[in-house]
């Protein structure tokens, strides 16, 4: 691992005390905060730098020199109040709290591992104020906060800020609405306009249009200024806190990569071929190395033509990790492929995506069928009404977005469009536990549960890259209703080997080692690979367990079941989903029907409470989902004979 | 019953072979299409005329004079298309479709009855394009539509009827922006403006402010007219049509209940007070002939003046009905005097309504504490935000809406709150199967699979007003997490009574009656009743049918229920839901895990495939969830001895 340097929190505390004018200050704060998110980031593999810079020097000018939330206390009813309703800039904010004194710096270390700092922003966080991480929520949560303000004649003022993209989602819209129709006087928003959206112009995606007019026809104070600098955002905030009588919203023009040469949008953008590649995730050793150095640099400058001492830095190198070991297959991208394939014979196969193209692995339909593919932007409502439309008109769509998204904000759409009996293929990327990096709002364990109680609706999870492909094509070729299609994002840890006899049929898993003392059904390579790895130590144990790969979620082969189930007194499902409304279920259900489970024990494994953050080992051990722990329970388990 | 007349289908083929201007020819048919809604409504028992009478001159002009869609036929792909997306406007359009020989007459006196037509629009209805009924989804599925036409290169203009009260929705803002990016130009949407919401005007509820504007902003082209003057329309419709490259909206500003003076807004507010009455349900007998006879004196005059003969009826007056014979008891009446009673202790209790107040009886608190009752318009994702707001800032917000729209729409932001592990009351209203009139976009037989994989909330459904108060008051003074509380939202059908010594305690029913042949539980006041008719049945018949109330959907006190059970052989869960994901799940995966299944059988019983439209009985009958019925079924499903 390349070094990595932290700034400490008592330089911070140096720059305060230095008598310099407040910009001044504000600007090298904000650079100090850049150069820590860098280091924190680079430290935990992924993050977003490209909104935390870009966001920056408005949270530093908020938390330094607009709020009184510190020195009035984070319990203080009367404090000001800020949040990021577009929570992966959370990063950023980190370190400006870490540079207040109120994140340690050991928990900034700990971004996006067990027991340190989630990926997207938690309340149990010091300084926290509200969870977000999926988008378009922030304007109605902090008018809630402003409105109880109200209520309790507390003082205050609530920033919210959103991202531009986010301006997408259609619950913004309603909050805008009913902001105004409330006469709150104590919110504030700030939009953080940086232009690009997670790797592409806002305006290439879903443009906004004239956001002022806009605003101004929803009926609110508008403002808009250049968002790094800050004199004009001081103005602006000045000005908004003499109206008290209605909602006041801040456009801030800003650049998304702020303060690192080649991360600023207007050169990156070219650079990457109109792709941005500093959204998310953590920047190759070479560019954290020039990125870290150019911020430093600049700063010791600074600090040097101000008479101040340059900055002492800490090295932060983490300890090397074991290797992580996984393999180069990605489910996703056999999925991709196999639209692209089947669109070649179905002329009446359509894509939608919800500006994720690049993380659901279809980029390469979107570039061999563009005229069948839809960029629908952050509106997964829209989107998922919108294909219901393209089936009724004959067509075949494929709605893509991330599974936590898609089943649960679009829920109803859902609904609706399955009561009109068209088919519809729902590809729920990320679904499951893994990566537990980005946090709870990401990872998506209730999406089984979500679709279940449709009448008609199958819902599939592939094992590796062929099953994959077997499940589209059965959805093309043979399904007479709609499916939900749940795809790990990461690679396969193993490429999960079936037998080559394998077919793929409705309600029938597959058998992929055999035992004597226990069956254990699973689905996707996640939880797979945990179930052989558990199989492999019980082995050595003298413990033969039967891995079954069960791809149908939510439809059982009742014959199949029950002649499968027959020699074993011991059935364990291992869920990578809550243990409420998963495979578990279906399979319990089905015996319980066929009178299959008399004398045989049951049990479930699943992902209890709400999924941990962190590195994919620590949160597998911590829900005890690992193989070793598996192994154990199962050997725990045991019927006694 | 009183006397109801239809104006056969013979009368409109007179009406359009008689040689008069098209304008007067499409303001007969619109009132005639008015009286025969109105006598569907009325046979129905219920509907909706307000919206229907608002938008009929638009439907009528569309279908008489715009539309190539009867002519080219309703599976041409080069059809025009019509739909509405605020879908109760339904009974109007089936009206309109009756008139041209699509919908026979022996359908439109099937309104809301099962194998009819569905209180909201279902595509398995010959002429309608698009399921709907829950609001907001229109645009986005008729821009589906549209884009799939030039996809297809085929010909025809789709025209999405919206509401006014609708286009709080934020889903309407994802759909404008989406449309006008990916330049969709056959795609004509008309808002049927008339000002009102279900019973009150929209200014009051959540105001759009200046909609030209609004939808200036987001890049269409926009109109405004007169909604009832046919010249205008046809116009605008005209301009619009020349115009390829992008969508077109056209506010039309009309009058909810036009043509029956007393229904007309600008009279019935005042009249009421400023509550709109005409909005739902079917008028009392007088108000429905004296509303009757006016259009049809109208339109007898007119027809006069054109030297035709007046209009011929047919008698449709239905077969009195066996008496309902439910009870006076309504539990959410109990949920909404309880609210009321505690807000007086506990000053940091708020309420949230998405107009529904008088729906969710908590006009009441609404009267009461209106510093404390918030409206929020038909915007659920940003009241369940907005809560959450609360919450964190220490309030106890109960959020109310209908459970289909509450748990399916706001599904992502219940889920963000309960991340926060605050405290929140989600009133779930109209939860169940009845009534079955309004159809599968109300009915809500999915809510407890939504709610169940939350870790953190706990789902309740009382049987009766005293249990709805103790729910109430568990949840405000024993809970610490959030609860769901399901409410059905017609009278019980009798007073489930409780024994005296009964209290509410976590995980735990109570038994209604004795019997030592199976034990059933069951919960709610609809599917209690059908459980404790049953049990009547089967007592007849010398079987002794154990009921058992179990409020508590997904919490069940293990050890309580082994013993419970402990003399049953035969185990059966009735659900008022899906059979997926309800209380049967929870009480198998506990019977399982104590080993108690051993030697039983468990069955559970529910609502299979989507949920019928209907009257209540005929509903329950074809569900095979009457008592008769569910008699039956225990006799035969019973483990022989």
């Amino acid at each position: 691992m390349v070094k990595i340097d932290l700034i400490p929190f008592e330089e911070f505390e140096r720059v305060r005390e230095a008598r310099i004018d407040r910009y001044e200050q504000s600007r090298l704060i904000a650079d100090m905060c850049r150069a820590n998110t860098l280091s924190a980031v680079k430290r935990a593999g992924s993050g977003h730098l490209g909104s935390s810079f870009s966001a920056m020097d408005i949270v530093v000018w908020l938390y330094y020199q607009e709020m009184n939330t510190l020195q009035a206390g984070l319990d203080n009813p009367d404090r000001d109040i800020y949040f990021s309703s577009k929570g992966h800039d959370v990063p950023g904010l980190y370190a400006v709290l870490h540079s207040l004194g109120v994140i340690p710096e050991a928990k900034l270390l700990m971004l996006r591992r067990l027991g340190g700092l989630d990926g997207h922003p938690e309340v149990h966080i010091p300084g926290i104020e509200a969870n977000s991480g999926s988008l378009g929520m922030g304007i109605s949560k902090g008018r809630g906060m402003a409105w109880a303000k109200r209520l309790g004649g507390h003082g205050g003022q609530v920033y919210v800020l959103t991202g531009d993209g986010e301006l997408q989602e259609g619950q913004n819209y309603e909050a805008l609405q009913a902001t105004v129709q409330q006469r709150i006087g104590n919110l504030t928003v700030i939009v953080d306009h940086n232009k690009l959206q997670s790797d592409r112009l806002l305006d290439e995606i879903v443009g906004l249009g004239d956001l002022e007019a806009k605003f101004n026809a929803f009926g609110w104070q508008v403002a808009r200024c250049d968002g790094h600098d800050l004199e004009q955002i001081e103005r602006v905030l000045a000005e908004f806190k003499a109206i008290r009588d209605r909602p006041k919203i801040l456009i801030a023009d800003t650049i998304k990569g702020r303060g690192v040469s080649f991360m600023e949008h207007p050169v990156a953008l070219p650079a990457g071929g109109g792709l941005y590649r500093w959204h998310a995730g953590a920047p190759p050793d070479g560019d954290f190395l020039a990125a870290h150095r150019e911020v430093v640099g600049r700063l010791n400058q600074r600090l040097t033509g101000l008479s101040l001492d340059p900055l002492q830095l800490t090295d932060v190198t983490p300890e090397p990790g074991p290797p992580s070991g996984v393999s180069d297959e990605y489910v996703a991208q056999a999925y991709g492929d196999a639209l692209v394939d089947i669109a070649a014979r179905r002329p009446d196969l359509v894509l939608l995506d919800g500006d994720l193209s690049a993380d659901c692995r279809i980029r390469g339909f979107e570039l061999a069928y563009p005229e069948r593919f839809i960029e629908n932007g952050i509106a997964e409502q829209d989107m998922v009404s919108m294909a219901g439309g393209l089936a009724r008109m004959g067509l075949l769509p494929v709605v893509n977005s991330f599974a936590s998204f898609l089943a649960s904000r679009a829920n109803e759409q859902i609904y609706n469009n399955a009561c009109e009996g068209t088919k519809i293929l729902y590809g729920c990327h990320f679904a499951g536990l893994l990566p537990a990096g980005p946090g709870k709002s990401h990872q998506s364990i209730r999406d089984i549960s979500l679709f279940g109680a449709l009448p008609n609706c199958t819902i599939l999870e592939p094992c590796n890259a062929a099953e994959a492909r077997m499940a589209v094509e059965y959805w093309v070729d043979q399904a007479t209703e709609s499916c939900a299609l749940r795809l790990i994002i990461g690679p396969s840890p193993r490429i999960i080997a079936l037998p080559p006899e394998y077919r793929f049929r409705l309600g029938r898993g597959v058998t992929l080692t055999q035992g004597g003392d226990a069956i254990l059904f699973a689905y996707g390579p996640v939880m797979l690979h945990e179930a052989l790895t558990a199989c492999e130590t019980l082995q050595q144990r003298g413990f033969g367990l039967e891995v079954v790969n069960m791809p149908w979620l939510n439809r059982v082969d009742r014959r199949w079941l029950t002649e499968l189930i027959e020699p074993h007194r011991a059935i364990w499902v291992l869920e990578d989903h809550a243990p409420v409304g998963g495979l578990g279920d279906t399979l319990l259900n089905a015996l319980v029907a066929e009178g299959a489970l008399e004398g045989r024990r049951f049990e479930k494994i699943g992902v209890d409470g709400y999924p941990a953050c962190g590195a994919p080992r620590e949160v597998l051990r911590h829900h005890r989902l690992d193989g070793a722990s598996l192994a154990e329970r199962i050997l725990v388990g045991q019927p006694v004979a």
